[in-house]
């Protein structure tokens, strides 16, 4: 199997782990009767950190659909070997990648810390635990946030692999030379 | 200027970065008269988000500090060239930077978001917003968590690096090999 394969088996799985995250996230709601007359409802939407969380797992989800149609859907050469792609590309997709992976691990610590405070609260602030109340509902947010670490986990083999697939085509000697005196077909087809 | 001296230069800039984050937060703190009677001092250990950033930072700063002896004083080679290690050091120093930095923007992305609601207070919630009355304390937190994200940009920097100098070592053509059948010191030495 290919290296283009190889990355595309790994986009899928961060793919998987994603939208599992932001559909434990997303639907996740639970409506309680506090003090037998208020009702109250916990959902995703209460804390800012986990409704960017939901939005910015799918919008990393669906970025990576789009790189799993470049792998499985260009053609490679019989060799398994890359012809698709310049070196210029290689770049693009070298800082995407980064962009997507920090991002989501942002979004992933955020709500993390988040979810601590609502689960232990904070004494020596007065802000008080939520996770006696809602239980189910903190569950549910749990396992969402380990899909999470999951994905992220992912996003971070495919970024270095991203980031292998852009540098090996660099001299060991020189700093940011091309191997060779080569053009980018040349080289990449070499 | 050679590419281990770069290098040692951005791990500098990375260290002074951390340890001016480490100092501003680990020294903020600001005492106030509330209610008249009861005094309340505020301080980084509040909030284990700040603390732990506190810590961390300390720990990748004294853990950058030693690359940079490592880059100014193994001697390299006449012509700028790498010359002082084999390719599995690479794959170690490509490790723990990448561990590093993904620490280190953990913890400051976890100290962004206590510290937004700190600011902000969660309405729904009943956490009430703080910032108001310890107004000095959380302007130095938000200078903190600046320096805090210059910083991971330095870092990043620095693991792109660390993956370059790693990965252009191998060959352009097949997945995770050496260039060339060279062993370790001929390959870094040609």
């Amino acid at each position: 199997m290919d290296i283009v394969r190889k990355e595309g088996f790994l986009r899928l799985f961060a793919i998987v782990f994603l939208v599992l995250t932001a559909c434990l996230m997303g639907f996740d709601s639970q409506t309680k009767l506090l003090f037998d007359t208020v009702e109250r409802k916990a959902s995703f939407n209460d804390m800012d950190a986990l409704f960017f969380l939901v939005w910015i797992d799918a919008a990393v989800a669906s970025y990576n659909v789009l790189h799993v149609l470049r792998c499985f859907l260009i053609p490679t050469t019989a060799k398994g070997d890359v012809k698709q792609r310049s070196y210029k590309n290689y770049w693009l997709f070298f800082f995407l990648d980064q962009a997507a992976v920090y991002t989501v691990f942002a979004a992933q610590s955020a709500a993390v810390e988040a979810s601590a405070i609502a689960l232990a609260g904070v004494r020596s602030l007065q802000w008080m635990k939520l996770c006696n109340r809602f239980t189910r509902f903190c569950i549910q947010i749990g396992g969402a946030l380990l899909c999470g670490y999951a994905a992220v986990l992912v996003l971070v083999v495919v970024s270095s692999l991203s980031a292998f697939q852009l540098f090996r085509l660099y001299s060991p000697k020189k700093f940011l030379q091309l191997k060779g005196k080569l053009n980018d077909h040349h080289l990449l087809s070499m």
